[in-house]
């Protein structure tokens, strides 16, 4: 399109690489960053430079960090006994929202994907396993998504924990809180049956 | 959000700031920016910061370009008599992609809206007065939109022009093309009677 300048192309081509940005969006966006002063958007250029410098992979439980370890790993009132193993750390952020979760995690940065080619020497597997013998882990809870992929990436990971005498756990799965059971899909009911519990 | 680094936080901030951005597809705009090797998401800071500093209104019409003139008013193919004048660089993409508009645009960056506080003399009025003149200007197309703000700002500019003897015009309102009848509002419908053809 030679009527827009050469550096708006390039800024609206940038925004509309980014998931569930469409053309028009990513127009938006770069129309509103034209029209901030000067200094909103180069606050916003020098916020992506930062975060793509300083932000890298925690030590211990690969989760995104700025420092040597991230937030939950250095905090002294996280029990290190107990890990939940998430796919990513938008996972993660989700389940430190609930306020409940009081142990760590493992971020696997993805999951078993032959399709895409991603296999466990892709994923932090070999950073889980250290960190079984050394902090002393009583239980590993897998919270990987509940689709094909998820699934098998917990059944690997549980077959390589369990000769270490790890207990290893899978969330729950049943009808989500609130829901109409009749509006329920027949997998997810199923799964609400057979996890069932007295009462 | 204490489990969130501060840098990761900062840029979901200034993507949230955006129009349309929830904090959710902020969130997963930041963790795909993460997610790149780390030069594409310098290139999208880079994009911006360009943008930011390169792109400026061009000199005649006042849409944005990174030249002394925009690709409009540089192109020798479009007439200098005719001036569609638009709310801003948005509305001239749309009107350029129909590829039927063959004259010169004017862009105000803004409408007239009292209850923002954003009079003529924060628009580019003074800048469109200036180029009747010379310009030998035969008519000028107000294309704003049609709300209450858009209407005003179309009445305002063509009762400063009508003295200077050029011709005013205003975009033809009714049905859209491949509609329904049975769905069009009152409104539309009205002008779309009011405007009626002879065949």
């Amino acid at each position: 399109m030679d009527f827009t300048a050469a550096p708006l192309e390039r800024l609206i081509e940038q925004f509309e690489k980014m998931p569930g940005i469409g053309r028009k969006t990513a127009q938006r966006m770069a129309f509103f960053v034209l029209g901030q002063p000067k200094e909103e958007g180069l606050a916003m250029a020098k916020a992506i430079t930062d975060a793509c410098e300083k932000i890298h992979k925690c030590e211990l439980c690969c989760n995104l960090t700025d420092g040597k370890y991230c937030p939950v790993c250095s905090s002294p009132k996280r029990s290190r006994s107990l890990i939940c193993v998430v796919e990513d750390a938008e996972d993660l952020m989700a389940i430190e929202k609930t306020n409940e979760y009081k142990g760590t995690y493992h971020v696997l940065h993805g999951v078993i994907s032959p399709l895409e080619g991603i296999g466990p020497e892709n994923l932090t597997v070999k950073e889980l396993l250290a960190r079984i013998g050394p902090d002393e882990v009583s239980e590993v809870i897998m919270a990987t998504n509940s689709n094909i992929e998820g699934e098998a990436t917990a059944m690997y990971i549980s077959k390589l924990l369990k000769p270490l005498g790890v207990k290893v756990s899978r969330l729950a799965y049943g009808l989500p809180v609130g829901s109409d059971l009749q509006y329920a899909d027949s997998v997810t009911l199923t799964r609400a049956i057979e996890g069932r519990k007295d009462l």
